[in-house]
């Protein structure tokens, strides 16, 4: 094992031998697997907002990244924005490619599976009878998101679709998309 | 009606008579409230990936952004990356927050609410078991999220509630999150 994790170490840029030991180390202390992300968003005007991400908590810490990170939304101008920047069913979709990407890596590597590159395109299929409240059988969220990964990794064509499904498989963004997350909102006087 | 309008125009930055006019163009012809979001991701390393956003669809036309957007993900160092974005969770929270936030100010602008601030934070908990694969029982993705608004306007406390409604009750995000969005998924070579 110990030599198993040696040669693994570094598999497509994941220190596997620390992911090893994470799993050892919640084996040993469950609750050093829970974690907290969060952000603050301040709104500026009309579709203009801005979220910070700043601090999260995990392994029983109270963390930082080691700067914050700055996250601009906007429209396009058709959806009445001034389009400097990516808007929010965009972010969407990057949250939900990311993930699914970073999570097919890691899994893989721990797998030993050498991946050379992935590319991606995610899109979504939205009907705006649902926001402007024209039709309540409309939904206002995305009615279907298509994905396409595109993969270059010496193994055999049915294990292309093994290395998507360890992506899809374990991505939190996936699975909450998908699945769906109860959300609770209070809302106070500022 | 158009007195109304003109009145409206400009609350909160939104342009009211243009959202209107797209209320009354949509009725018209309701092809135009179709729209296609799109992103491109390339997997760099590990944890790091990229999103471009360059293209989307709508009201019939294939649109771009004045120039794309770049989207950069990676993870902290406690979950093996070197933090130089924000992770894929926290953009999902950026989504929702910027897409309840949007769509909160546009349907309280049309209903001529004039709103002087917004600022809410955002969390949400995970818990690496299911990600881990330690504990089939526990979900891989976010657990709940907590949304907290602090809002400033001059209405009284009971709309304060009803304004952050209009935003969860209206937005794609919090929709799609919250309900669950059906994705479909191929894999093919590079």
């Amino acid at each position: 094992m110990a030599t198993a994790q040696k040669l693994a170490t570094g598999t497509n840029g994941v220190a596997v031998d620390q992911l090893l030991a994470t799993v050892d180390a919640v084996k040993g202390t469950p609750s050093i697997a829970k974690f907290t992300f969060r952000i603050r968003n301040q709104w500026d005007t009309g579709s203009r907002n801005c979220s910070t991400v700043t601090t999260f908590s995990g392994a029983n810490q109270q963390l930082s990244h080691p700067k914050p990170f700055t996250l601009e939304a906007d429209e396009p101008a058709i959806l009445l924005g001034k389009d400097l920047a990516a808007n929010p069913v965009e972010y969407l979709l990057h949250a939900l490619a990311s993930c699914v990407t970073t999570s097919m890596v890691y899994h893989a590597s721990v797998r030993g599976i050498q991946i050379e590159q992935i590319e991606s395109s995610f899109e979504g299929d939205l009907d705006l009878h649902g926001f402007l409240d024209l039709n309540p059988d409309i939904r206002k969220g995305y009615q279907r998101i298509r994905v396409r990964f595109k993969i270059r990794a010496n193994v055999p064509d049915e294990q292309l679709q093994e290395i998507v499904a360890l992506g899809t498989g374990h991505s939190p963004v996936f699975d909450s998309l998908t699945t769906g997350v109860p959300v609770s909102v209070t809302a106070e006087r500022l």
